[in-house]
């Protein structure tokens, strides 16, 4: 029996597919630090389980398919305190950020066209593109420049009769980046200038040091009709189990059309929606201590990755994640050989290779994205035994 | 700016479609009996709503992109229960019974491949086709037989190099057919004569009446590798808004394929997960109140129907759906008469429009789906308004 060619091609996941190699190292009682995943160790808001506790429907029922108006109100609510003003019709539900993505793909481009993304990217596109039938054209970004967007007769030389949008994350992961206000603008402006789509990934918008400011692509002006703005609470209230996310645009049409494919699944989840909604209303304080702490998290990882020789990385403004280039050839190698080869004292450390996050073959291969996700002490320690490592490896590989 | 070709043809729910008219009729003090919608009135377990206030972790975090182990092994225990010897490799977890469908598509069709499946058929499942761009070939079943299965050759002629899978839904949405066993492996060796899949959607296999016995695809011997069963704890324990499914077979290709596809969306909703494992251990007693209920509502509705003069509909044997073929032109127009022009004591009745439960253009648009899903007494009334609605609009109309 024959899979189909997609089911065959799909990208099986670089961050889970060492995995394997993680759990053998725990089998033989090695302590895993695991700096592969974005599963943030920060408290879910108490606010938010308490409305588990509370659910008393006698009928666990269906909610609408555009989500409860409830949570939809409440994501209006959340977006002003933001400055951007929306109405419910604006805003679908979907079931995380993951449905939001693949719904936005498929209602902006047929099977066989393109979309532009900047690489590398969360990897998950790659999924979520063959899902849709879609290409993703990769602008590649360095690591040397802190990957930020080239000039935009890069991008503009990649738009063809099949492209119909450009999606950013931004924050990104995984480089960390945040987009100033001109960046966005001026990918804005290509999008306009070529008809095309701008699809913006702000699940991170919160997470953003040094005291700069994020931009949202719904804060672009004249731009209502491009723009596609996708969401999710699984980062933002360390609530990645909840599985609620949403799709975002002014422009009715699209919505109208995104309606539909969110009606053939009926619903996203009715309780996690409710839960969801205790944290649209939790004050501005709430991100202040969080934010603060990823920031000395990411301080952290970037001191230890800048005392090492050779390694090439800038510092992250957002997000939590940190993409270093290293001084060998093969980062999975490096990432196998952490789980099976070495450990101090019985612990070792576990990182994503960062060339399942590059569309272009042959990318990203001496990379690796670290997610900064561990309290300072532990992080403290992944990162001495990271460093340990790949002095040892590069010793005995004669790197 | 265009939408994709599919955002422009993806079918908008005929189950949801005329909600705007309903919601008028209830601004205007109309109270409306729903029977358009499969949302079931029976209480969820108390069982499972326990599990959303005993849920204790300090981070709702992700879990595996293949479910809960918990859960995966809570459903190797109720399949073991029904004589279906599965291992948890057997089984991922999907985002209710939606997400089980797109997958089995994706992963046993290409772009442009087709997959047979008998008319009428749950009409969302032209959402996931388009979705995953592949078309669904129908053979046509009749109202008058009760909507069997044809001889074999009128299935096999419809086979040809792009068709991949057959599908049924199995008891039927919206036909209430149940398979018998030999037609069910009448079909099942058609797959293995054309090396096709057969995906099976079982979301009602405990609602069967009168005593009869249902067959899971899981169950045809020597066809491991063709079998896909398509689940959801949806109607079975009255949890639409959990959206938990899952998706099982044997074959372990298939499933380590299909497994890259849940990847991509990371994890099904966690806490859902566990109150869905709450229900897996419930007594066999459990349904049997429910299967004499909905039989009940079944008898009452079908000896409505019969009573009506130029209904065509069979007593049907399964699920909590029932397909009649009124003696008028256009049901989609009664629906909208019903609910804009008539009503009795100021109510009145909604049910489904039948004809986007068929892909054959033309097909069922004068046939109606109603589910009974109200308790017997709105039930009662429920049928005596529709009874005088269609003689009303008959003698207005001319039919």
């Amino acid at each position: 029996m024959q899979l189909s060619k997609r089911a065959v091609e799909i990208q099986a996941s670089p961050i889970r597919k060492l995995m394997p190699y993680a759990i053998s190292a725990k089998a033989k009682g090695i302590k895993v630090y695991h700096l592969n995943i974005g599963q943030p160790d920060i408290q879910t808001p108490p606010e938010m389980i308490k409305v588990y506790h509370e659910f008393s429907d006698k009928v666990l029922a269906y909610g609408p398919s555009q989500g409860l108006e409830v949570y939809q109100q409440g994501l209006v609510h959340y977006y002003a305190n933001l400055g951007i003003a929306l109405s419910t019709k604006d805003i679908i539900v979907t079931t995380a950020g993951s449905e939001a993505v693949t719904f936005a793909m498929m209602v902006v481009a047929n099977e066989g066209d393109e979309i532009i993304v900047p690489e590398p990217f969360y990897t998950n596109y790659n999924g979520f593109a063959t899902m849709a039938s879609i290409h993703l054209k990769a602008v590649t970004t360095h690591a040397e420049n802190g990957f930020a967007l080239p000039p935009s007769s890069e991008i503009e030389q990649l738009i063809g009769p099949k492209t119909k949008a450009i999606m950013l994350c931004n924050p990104g992961n995984p480089t960390g980046t945040v987009y100033s206000k001109e960046e966005l603008f001026r990918v804005a402006n290509i999008c306009k200038k070529h008809g095309l789509y701008l699809i913006s990934d702000e699940v991170y918008r919160e997470f953003i040091y040094d005291g700069l400011k994020h931009t949202s692509v719904l804060e672009v002006p004249d731009f209502a009709d491009h723009a596609v703005m996708v969401d999710s609470v699984s980062k933002r209230y360390s609530a990645c189990g909840a599985r609620i996310g949403c799709i975002v645009s002014r422009n009715q049409g699209l919505m109208e059309a995104t309606l539909k494919f969110a009606q053939a699944r009926l619903c996203p989840p009715t309780v996690d929606q409710l839960a969801a909604n205790a944290c649209v209303r939790l004050p501005e304080t709430y991100f202040t201590g969080i934010v603060s702490e990823y920031q000395s998290r990411r301080d952290l990882v970037f001191d230890a990755l800048s005392k090492i020789e050779g390694i090439i990385c800038k510092k992250p403004e957002g997000a939590f994640y940190i993409v270093a280039k290293l001084p060998i050839e093969d980062a999975e190698d490096f990432v196998i050989w952490l789980l099976t080869e070495f450990n101090i004292n019985n612990e070792t450390v576990m990182a994503a290779p960062a060339e399942g996050f590059y569309a272009t073959p042959g990318l990203g291969r001496n990379e690796l994205r670290l997610a900064y996700i561990l309290n300072k002490d532990d992080l403290a320690r992944a990162m001495h035994i990271f460093g340990e490592g790949l002095a040892t490896y590069r010793r005995l590989k004669g790197f």
